[in-house]
Parts: structure tokens; sequence; C-alpha cells
């Protein structure tokens, strides 16, 4: 059997930046060369990013993407490198390929990967399976491909998958069987969900069984807009060992030495049957024919063993932590802001955002600040000042009482009218100062009160980014008080145990307009994130009356954001796609 | 021939209002029994409203959908309505009929069409092609229907189609064809864009011969959030002659006779092979199955001959303001609010939108407020106050400098940041106005100024409903004199000629920072509606510097909402989709 030196690539792709893409799959691949590497993955779409979404339709794009493609081959072999096998996702389409401003490369996307070698693009091949579900529109964007592609590598048939292809059963991995592969490269940009990371393991297992082959799966990791990718790279073997794996949210190379069988000296292009083939699900896609290339140069013999080790995996809150840091991190850092600022309260949800913010960028690009109005407490302010000395963020005091009191010397206004008032002074304010000195504005709102509607439109809504957004605010707490475990606590023990309040009127507390968190998250959870109607929240055990409230409460939320706010949608689950609630005027649960 | 007489209900659903689109049903259902009709026909997914998006995810809501539909068809046969065959479209689902709230009704969802008569659900027909662009994603919500419906009523055999599926060649029209049907119903929920009437008659010509049948096309009308139905609905003979067509945006039953053909007495299940057939493209989908229902009764006989007539097209003017009317007062009313407020400064673009307000709602229930700063010239507050006086809407006047100054004695801000203030004091008064008033804010920026960024986040951005977002200011121009042609001039024509300026410094106009309209609007249409590429606008005749500088601006813009606000995005056509602009920082053309 001979041995291949696999190095998985699970880096940082940024969306529409073809050269920068281009340059740090040469840097990486240099990197896999040196540690003895004969073949690179990279994630999908790495030259392009991912997802491009609309950009898919600019031919000038594609026709870039192709381009980059072609000019990539040459230049890792001007590197030196050609005798790597690189696998690189990319934008593809049909018809002949761009080579000027002026050619249209066609109608027909596709989610491709391709294999480069020797100054040459080796083969190619297209997204089997699309997915269009969660985050993905991929029936939006791209044609699926209809035939596997497997190259001859030194004997041994390696057959290239693309994401999807490894969550469905049928297609590519039946196909790879029949086609005899040894090794069945997947890559992927799958965006991270809690505990996602558990059902990877065992779909990689299923697949590599259906395969027959080992497989090598490898994803991105980055913050993308309101994705985040978690790594999570592994190889596992026919009978499904798990050989390597790498750990979540940090860039790297899996180097890892696999002896993979030699491939039968004359393929058939058809695929061969093998009547050891366990009995999956039948499929229409099952009999996709096979594209073959071959190359023939004779692979480096390698002088010692390498093996990637299994990375530990890590607790609930550490993952949703390093998710929300990276998340943060990536937005800010590319789309080019220098720093981000935003309001400090003192409050736990203000503190949790401080404290993501400094962990992402260093306290030096971080700004808090403090807004005091007249009803604002000593000890929000303290807390404020106390945060802000743990951290070492840029701490400053702008009260708003003599901006809100000019407001109510003009106008005639009362009540909520007041309250939500002094929230989008402090709005005016941080927006002046990010017009003035270039910071990007954090929102900081959590999901459980964006959901029921606490929140001022204009006011505590105001920035570009909420690391909070898709948190209950039990999951606030709960992140607090872990992150006060990890090293010296950012978060002042106040913040964390005192009695929410989102201070806009003399002695106010969350808990005169809203149920218990405790109560309030899990019927959020079904209702938003799960579909779920009355008859079910109440068969699982949650009371009707307390149904009731919550659901007429996201009900007039969803109200209030179709009055003063176009497109400000909630989010149905972390970092996934923004959703549209019911128009609820219309269909109300059992009301 | 027997003749039958058809009513296309050209009516207005609300998404979500399941109750109210049942007596919706009813109450037509009535009027096309007391015209003497055989068959009325609803638009596409009449019952729930289109479109559902997420809600039909929700199992409660799909059991409410297929609950309601056998309701209605019990009502109908009550109301003494049991002889009339309602054809209605609705959401329906694989597995059992739910008939409590714990049943499930199944993962594979439908866009349904059903035969309503005699108190039961005759037939139902499942949706076979699937849009999945523009404004469209079925593929995310339905399963794709495989076989045709062909209900035989009183010897003529009628087949039902949806929407889409005659927008594409193959499938249910030439399954209809070889069925031998003599009448296909096709009901949609078409949304508007300009001069899509131009492409709707061709098509259901292309239809008709393609399944050898006259086709009744009915089609939706009304506002839905961003889209707009537009009505259209028609009926055209076997050999494409256009029999009668209703107008654009109105609501309204076409009732016409058809003289239609006796089918065979023995129908065929698999349908029948038609020699004299044209050749149309081959399509996999050609095969459908068809699912036969008969109605035995006889058909009343008609003491008349009605015809529908055949509506005049209008000017694009007409069109386009008659969807914006349109599409703000369904916002407007579907949402329950009782009255609009926006901002009133003598300019362009809030004169057009206060003219659109109170076509739409009447001058009672619009509040245009002007908010003059240091800046505001004298003209500005006179055009402003003409206006009010011309249409006669509630005008305010709210000086807007001692809250400016406010700020600007309590902050250190200088050039683009006081100018951002100004308009955002304004955004906060508004809506404290909403806030104390309960009005709805609009927002009044044209499509051109939000495109290139020249507008302020959480200023004149503020507000739930913008009617101008789609529509270039070159079109503002153009709509506003045309609707001064129209009866008494709404719109002073000082607004009109005078040069266009935000008035945030001493003598600032549009021309300091942007391009002539009139070159900047087409660069605007082919970069973001057409995905155009630097080379394609160039060779448009373009001019190359100018086709630089709008790129730099748009793609600035698109920055700009990234500092400031999560899913602000522009629309990409009328009434459409909202769509991502490209990241810029990293793919900008030809820079």
């Amino acid at each position: 059997m001979p041995t291949l030196r696999i190095a998985l690539a699970q880096v940082n792709p940024t969306v529409g930046d073809i050269p920068g893409n281009a340059a740090s799959i040469r840097r990486w691949s240099r990197e896999a060369a040196d540690a003895g590497a004969h073949l690179v993955a990279f994630p999908e779409m790495m030259l392009t990013g991912y997802p491009i979404e609309d950009l898919v339709f600019r031919n000038s794009f594609v026709a870039a993407s192709q381009h980059a493609l072609r000019t990539l081959a040459a230049d890792l072999a001007a590197d030196g490198l050609g005798d790597l096998a690189v696998v690189v996702g990319y934008v593809d389409a049909d018809g002949p390929p761009a080579t000027s401003a002026e050619a249209v490369p066609g109608t027909g996307r596709r989610d491709a990967s391709a294999l480069l070698h020797g100054g040459e693009v080796v083969a190619t091949y297209f997204k089997h399976h699309l997915p269009n579900y969660g985050v993905f529109d991929e029936d939006r964007y791209f044609e699926p491909g209809i035939e596997l592609t497997v190259v001859r590598l030194d004997g041994v048939d390696v057959a290239l998958t693309v994401c999807e292809d490894i969550w469905q059963a049928g297609g590519p991995f039946t196909a790879a069987r029949r086609a005899g592969a040894g090794l069945v490269v997947n890559i992927n940009a799958s965006p991270y969900e809690l505990n996602k990371d558990d059902v990877r393991l065992p779909l990689v297992q299923r697949r590599a069984a259906e395969a027959g082959a080992t497989v090598a799966y490898v994803n991105a990791v980055g913050g993308q807009d309101e994705l985040v990718f978690d790594g999570d790279s592994m190889i596992v073997s026919p009978d499904g060992v798990l050989l390597t794996r790498a750990g979540q949210f940090t860039e790297g190379l899996l180097v890892h030495d696999l002896d993979l069988p030699v491939a039968d000296t004359v393929p058939n292009a058809e695929g061969s049957t093998d009547a050891a083939a366990p009995a999956f699900e039948e499929s229409r896609d099952d009999h996709m024919p096979v594209k073959r290339a071959i190359i023939d140069t004779k692979l480096a013999a390698l002088t010692d063993k390498r093996t990637g080790g299994i990375a530990d995996r890590i607790a609930d809150e550490a993952e949703i932590w390093s998710a929300l840091v990276l998340g943060l991190r990536d937005y800010v850092n590319k789309n080019r802001f220098q720093s981000v600022i935003f309001g400090l309260s003192g409050g736990i949800d203000s503190a949790v955002v401080a404290a993501i913010a400094v962990d992402a960028l260093g306290p030096e690009r971080v700004v808090g600040v403090s807004l005091p109005s007249g009803y604002s407490s000593e000890h929000s302010k303290d807390d404020a000042a106390d945060l802000a000395k743990r951290t070492g963020l840029d701490y400053r005091v702008q009260p708003i009482q003599p901006m809100v009191d000019s407001f109510l010397a003009n106008m005639s206004l009362s009540g909520l009218a007041v309250e939500n008032l002094q929230a989008r002074v402090r709005g005016v304010i941080l927006m002046a100062l990010s017009n003035q000195e270039g910071h990007l504005v954090l929102t900081t709102g959590n999901k459980s009160e964006l959901a029921v509607g606490y929140s001022t439109l204009y006011g505590d809504s105001v920035g570009g980014f909420n690391p909070l957004k898709d948190v209950p605010k039990s999951m606030v707490w709960q992140l607090a008080r872990w992150r006060n475990t990890q090293g010296n606590p950012p978060i002042p023990e106040n913040s964390i145990t005192k009695a929410p309040s989102a201070e806009l009127r003399p002695g106010q507390r969350d808990s005169d307009s809203l149920p218990d968190y405790s109560v309030l998250d899990p019927i959020i959870k079904g209702y938003v994130d799960h579909d779920l109607g009355r008859a079910e929240l109440i068969a699982a055990g949650n009371d009707p009356a307390l149904v009731d409230r919550v659901f007429r409460m996201i009900d007039i939320a969803e109200y209030k954001r179709r009055q003063a706010a176009p497109g400000t949608k909630i989010s149905g689950k972390a970092f996934g796609r923004d959703r549209r609630l019911p128009i609820t005027n219309s269909f109300r649960e059992g009301l």
C-alpha cells in the first residue's frame, strides 16, 4: 500500500477577496510542502469565499474565479510546488472558460472543486447535492453536478466531493465505491451550530462505509457576516475509525499519513460493482458516471511517519464563546474596521459584549461608553467602570440628560415615548462617535429581549453587528459565569447577580414586564426556532397562560418591527439565516 | 359545445389571515353565483395568502389551512353555493389531513389548488413547477406535484394548474393536452414588475397552444409586504385569441362565457396522445399521470350571454403609481396601522411620498412634519406648506435646532458627523411621534440615493415602509410630473423644478456629491439590478471614469450599511427580494 501524506488546510477565506484567498492558498501550500505532504485540500469555495450569494450572478465575478484558478495552478508551479496535489474549491460555470472581460461564462454556475498539479488544472468536480434549507440557498445559485471525478495519484484513486455531498445518502459516495476510489476528499464550508461536531463524525463514518474508502473531510474556519465556520476537519478510515481530527475555531494544517490501496490498473469508466457493498438507500443518483484523470508522477518517499492527532472536544460554553469571539473578530477585520464602540451600561448584556470584544480585538480596539441618564443607578455606573478597569478598554462617560431634556422641552411626550427617547438619544450619540472617529457600533441586545420586543427600535437596536442576537438571556449569564472561570475574570460579579433592568424609568425591572427568563427562553426557542404551535408547547409542559402571553409578546414585537424597521428580523437559530416571523395580526396560535 | 360561465376572482388575500380569506372567498363566490357563473377561480394560496414564507414550517399553520379548506367547502354548500365549482389555492401537506392540534401534517408541503363542489373537496392538484429565483424561494418551502388533476364538470374536462406551471414548458400543460382537457385553470400569485403584463399574454397564448385548450388565468391583486400583485387576469382560446382581460391593480370578478368541447366519454387515465400536437421542448416532466374526478351535476342553463371585455393597458407611470399606492395602502391596512407620518422637507422625494400616501389613505390618515434646521431654506418650508395645502394632509412644523444644539454643546462633532446628526434628530422626533400617537413612520429616500449611500443611517432611513426604495430619482421626477397631470396637481411645481439638496450644510446641492441623475441612474441599474460588470457598462456607452466613480460609491455605501445597519440591503428590482451587494472591500470591478 502506498502511503500518502495528506494535509487538510483548515483556513479562513474572505468572501469576494479572490487575490487574498489565492495568496493564502499559496502560503498554506508552501507549509504543506514543507511538511512533506503529497496532497493538500482547502475548503469549499476557498478561492471566492463562502457564501458568495448574489455575487454568483455577476458574470465578471465568475470569470474572475475561473481565471484565478488557472493562474493559481501556474503560480503554485512557479513557487516550486508543482509536485504537490492541491485540491481547492472555487466557482465555475458552463461554457468555455472566460479569458477576457467580454467572455460570458454561461448560465450554469457550479460549486466546484479542482485538483491542481504540475501547473495545470488536472481535474474538476461539480458539487452534486445542493442544500436549500436553513442558511443555504444553493438551488437558487448553482446547478448540480452529475459526474463523479476520480484522479489517480501515483496509483491511488482519489475522488473529489463537496460539502453537502456528505450529508445525503446516494450520489458521489456510492459512485466512489463503484469507481474503486481509495480516498474521498470532501471539502466544506460547514457553518457552526451548537454541538454540530457531535453530528459530523458519525456522518463521515457512515459515508466512509458507503464509499468503502478513507474520507478526508476539511472545513473552513472563520466568521463571514452572520455565519461562523468552526473547522473540525478530520480523516476517517473505511471501517469508521477516526484517524485524526483538528480542533474547532483555529486555523491550521492537519497533516496525517495514510496507507491507501493501489487502484486497479485499468479503471472502468462506468465504475465496477462491488458485491460486498452494504445496502444503503437506493437513489436515482447512484449511477453517476465517472470522469477520470491520471497523474503519473511518483510520490516523494516519506522518511518519517506523521499523525495529526485527535483534538479534544470542548465544553458547550467554550464552543459558543469561541464562535462569538471569532464571528466578531472576522466581521470587524474582514470589513476593515479599526475599532468597535457600544454603550456600556453596567448590565450583563453589555458586559458580556465587552468581554467578547476584548477577547476578539484586544482592549485597545474597544470603546465602551457609559451613557447615564437621571434614572441610571450608581451601581450601574460603578459596574461599567469596574468592567473597564478589569478589561482595559477605552472607557468614556457621556451623560444623556441634557439632550433628552431638549426633546422633552420642545415636544409633548409621555410614557413609553419618553422611555424610548432615552434609548434613541444613546443611539444618536454612538452613531455620532462612529461618524466622528470611525468605530463600528455594536448592538448589545440578547435574543430573548429581541424576540419579545423588550428593546427600542433605533435605540438599543443601533449597530452594525450584534454578538448576542442569537444568544438567549439564560445563556448570556451562563457564558458570563463560564468566562469568569477562564483566567482573569473580566465581568464584575455584580453585573451577573443583580436583577436586570433597562433603567428607563425609576425602579424599573425586567421582571415588571417579562416572565422569568428560565421559563421564557424555552417558549421562545419552541415558537421561534422550532416552529412549535401552542398545543405542542403545552404538551411539552409549559404553562398554557404563559405560552399565550409569550406568543402575544413575540407577535406584537414582530408588529413593532414592521412599524419602524424594514428588514429587521430576528434569527431562528445561532448564526442562521434571518427568518420572517408570521404576520401575526392574522394567524395567532390559539388566541 | 356546452357553454361554461367562468368567473375569475381577481381578489386580495392577506398572508396568515385564514378566516378573513375564507370569508372573502364566500363573499366573492356569492357574487359569482349571482352573476350566473358555473365555476369561479381564486388566486394561488388564496386561503393562506402568498407568500407565507416560513409559516409553512409551522405544522399548526398547515393543519389550519387543510382544516379551513374542508370547512370552506361545507360553508359554501350551507350558503347555497354547492352547485358552484370553486377553484381555490391553499397549502397542503402529505399524510392524512390533520384533524386536531396533535396531528402532524407531514413534511412534504404543497402549494395546492382544490376544486370544491357540493360541500366536498372534489379534487386537489399540487403545483408542479416551483420557482426559485427572484422573489421566489419555493424549492425551500414546497415539494413539487407529479400528477395532473382533471375534473369533468358536466362533460367538460377542466385541468388544474398553479402559477409557475404556466411559465415553464413541459409538465402540466402538455399533460393537459394528452388528457384531452378543454379548459386549463391556472391560479396565480404573480408579483408586479414594470411591463410584466406585456410578457404574460404571449406566455398564456403559448401554453394554450401547448395544451390545445382554453386557458383561464387568474391572478391576485394587492400589496403584501414588499410585493405587489397586479391582477391582469385573462382568458385565452386554444388558438391564442385573447377573449377577456381584467385591469391591473383593482379587485373584481371577470365573468365570461366559454364554449368548451365535450370530453371523450371514457377518459384514459394515462392520457391520450394527440398526433396533431405541435412540437414543444421535450421534458422529463411530459409524462405526468392524470388523476380524474367527475362532477355529474347538470350545469344550470344560461339565459344571456356574458363577456368580460378587454381592459385597456395603462401607461408606465400610471402602472408604477398604482403599484406604489396599492403597496402602501395594503401594508398600512393589513398591518392595521391607522395613519402614517414622515418628514416633509419641501423636496421632491417627500412630496411624491406625500402624494402617494394621500392617494392611498386619504389626507386624514397622513401626517407630514416639516423639520427645519438652521440650514433649511425659506422655499423648503414654503413648498412643504404648499403641498400640505394642496393635499389637505395633517401638517405640522417641528424645528430641530434646539435638539441639534444640545448634542453639539455636549459633544465634539464636526463635518459629516454634524450633517448626519441633523438627520438623526429628525428620525428621533418622528419615532417619538410614532410612539406617542401610533403612526407608521414612512421613509422617503429614493433608490438612487440609497444605492450610492447619499443618506443617513438611523436618520432619513428611519421608517417601517419606504414607497420609493425601488424608484430611481429620475423616475421620481417623472412620476411627479405625471401625477400632476391627473386631476388637481398635489405637488408644488417648485419641488419638481428646483435643484435637489439635502440642506445639511449651507448652500449644499446633490450635484456637489453626485453625478447628474440622468447618467447615474443607468449605471446603478446596470450594476445593482442587472449584475453588469465594468466592461459591460463601458461597452454600453457609459463613461469609464464615471462607471468607476459610481461603482466606488455603491461599494462604499454597502460598507456604510455594514457599519451600522445589519439587514439593511437595497433591493435589486421593483418590489423584489432584498439583495446582498458584494462585499466590496475585496471584489471591486476594475479598481
